[in-house]
């Protein structure tokens, strides 16, 4: 029998009315002979109104704590999914991922799928029409519970459905596809049929926040055909797989991504403090974007850097605390995004650099930092000038 | 080293001064070097709420998926003490009901403790100050969670510390004990320093609402001493033990119960027929309180008893439907409420029911069922007349 799983994010279980619509979604692909496995978020925004109540009482709740807490968000919508979905007409019954079987390492708040033992899921397949798990949680060896991260319940639905070589994995949301840009900034940005994981993965890093990048990185890695389309419409959404067909399109789409920081640094000794630095950033587990370094000669070199905004005053405190710049050296900017320009061959296509340039200049837009690779090609610009940017390189991209 | 359980109800622990609160409570006992487990209830009307997103999805919601979204209530509560209790310098983990090794019976919504495995309690007690226990619910034996009914967060407070031989078993609420009726009612009301367990468990069942019978039943087959104190006042609270010295006073307390429905048959055939209606209730886990039967001669044995109100509709419509009696010979009343009043060798003493009925007649009050027992002697009256029922007989009482 065909096994298809679904994951549904918070918003298409935020309230009666959207969970009611979700379980009929689970409910008619039952009755068309399916089985269903159904991974869910928090509803609507839970996680961060318990987060807030952990944050009231400590400044420094335990992280162990806090992924108890959590998960009780989960563990709520899985629960009441499962009513709907039997009051739907088709039997359902809940598993939190302690009881799916979903063993994670121990590192709580960000904690890592290492197997899952389809036992549970497996028997209560045998007996129900669809079995609905809740997403974004496990458990480690010793019995506690974990949390997967911002956008866990995607890395569950996609790992559930690798386990047991699932025919499909479909993500709802509100959004139904993967658009050349955001269509609320760009009016005529188009909507892809399908799109490669690369580029997927790519546009997701960047600030394309309907999927987790993890996520697509567990489905290339074993295969899995991933549709992210909406919950509220029954239109077609955009396949994510291997070659996906491009239809003569360069690029995948222009994302921009405001949750950003600039840090830059002048003054450093040697290319032996950068690389200290470096090292201090990523021990604390702080990912860095765009690095742009001068050339390093004694005492004047100058490097400059991108990371997530939330980790910025971190990252600071980092950088001062070990010395390597002097204090009036380093300066941080959270009033800036990132615009990036998406797409297979970027590098080789020397065009890109030279039309985007133009692009921006003729709209007077300053570009405070530039990279390209293979799949992706990154300007960073003030904050302000983010939705400008972006409907600049898209008419340069989709006009072509 | 001195082990004691505490157990919070939802009022501790209502919000976040509470919840503070009781961290306190639990922080300076671990200062004074002994270990605490602390359980807990859902914080405040939590259980309630829950409970009604459940039913907003449908009318028969399954016990199995209620229980998966109530036992969310306390998992909160213990997450969030646990973190209080850091906050407030003691060390502390929180325990959910599986965790915890709480093992059940399957019975969704009114599961009784089975076992209980202490080995990851007594794990974490040697290497934290305090385990906070999340009351009220365990796990069956095929990993469904499960929920031990209203009340059962007691339950789980006293089971936990027969299983440890705890020393004493404190139960926190915002009452600070056991009064002689409930002050709201009647001002002189007194606070008493002790209780049998029997006699706490009739008045338990007969209305004081601040533990729960089974509770106590359990305390008395494990000899667990029980203190019901409040944790918004120093004040010693009541003691609830064997043997307890009752100072001369011949009772223990006047309870009220408004959630009493009173039922009355007429026209019955015979004794088996009474028998027989009497099986089909208790096979619907109906109880059945105060029995009042008439001689039962052919065709006209009349027999009035009291339900709780909440199954009152279940019990006629049961009633109804064996037939037992005519249609029109079957009346319930809902406005009713059942006052007793609780102590030791109330049969005995023959004054007491004289003593009773003059005063209610001096009152002018109308009696519709009268029971006795070794420890009991309950009147059910019109709802409207039972506040002033409850100070008719406490006069009676308390000023011999």
């Amino acid at each position: 029998m065909e096994l298809i799983v679904k994951k549904f994010g918070g918003s298409c279980l935020a309230d009666q009315a959207a969970m009611k619509n979700a379980a009929r979604i689970v409910s008619e692909t039952c009755k068309s002979g399916a089985k269903v496995i159904a991974v869910v978020s928090a509803q609507g925004n839970t996680t961060d109104l318990l987060i807030r109540r952990a944050a009231a009482l400590s400044d420094t709740p335990s992280d162990r704590e806090l992924d108890v807490i959590m998960s009780a968000g989960e563990q709520l919508s899985a629960a009441l999914l499962s009513i709907a979905v039997n009051e739907a007409g088709a039997s359902a019954i809940s598993l939190l991922g302690w009881q799916a079987g979903i063993a994670t390492n121990g590192k709580f708040g960000s904690a890592r799928i290492q197997n899952i033992d389809l036992k549970r899921i497996k028997t209560e397949l045998q007996t129900h029409d669809a079995v609905v798990v809740a997403g974004f949680q496990g458990v480690d060896r010793f019995g506690n519970m974990t949390t997967l991260g911002r956008g866990g319940s995607d890395t569950t639905a996609v790992a559930v459905a690798a386990a047991f070589g699932a025919s499909r994995c479909e993500i709802y949301s509100r959004i139904d596809g993967i658009y050349t840009a955001d269509p609320a900034v760009v009016p005529e940005a188009v909507k892809l049929k399908e799109i490669d994981y690369g580029a997927m993965q790519e546009l997701a890093f960047l600030g394309v926040k309907v999927l987790n990048p993890r996520a697509v990185e567990l489905a290339q890695k074993y295969g899995v055909v991933l549709e992210v389309r909406s919950a509220f419409s029954d239109s077609a959404g955009t396949i994510i797989r291997e070659n996906a067909k491009m239809e003569k399109m360069l690029i995948s789409g222009v994302t921009k991504k405001s949750e950003t920081a600039l840090i830059r640094i002048s003054g450093l000794e040697d290319s032996a403090a950068a690389f200290h630095m470096f090292g201090l950033l990523a021990s604390a587990y702080i990912n860095v974007d765009i690095i742009l370094q001068s050339a390093v000669t004694q005492g004047n070199g100058e490097i400059a850097f991108t990371v997530e905004k939330e980790n910025a005053d971190d990252a600071v405190r980092l950088i001062r605390e070990s010395g390597i710049c002097p204090e009036n050296a380093l300066f941080c900017d959270k009033n800036v995004s990132k615009v990036s320009v998406v797409g297979v061959g970027m590098e080789s296509h020397h065009g890109v650099a030279k039309a985007i340039f133009e692009a921006l200049s003729k709209e007077k837009i300053n570009v405070r930092l530039i990279s390209s690779s293979e799949l992706r090609f990154s300007v960073v610009v003030q904050k302000e000038d983010a939705d400008r940017t972006v409907r600049a390189i898209h008419r340069v991209f989709i006009n072509v």
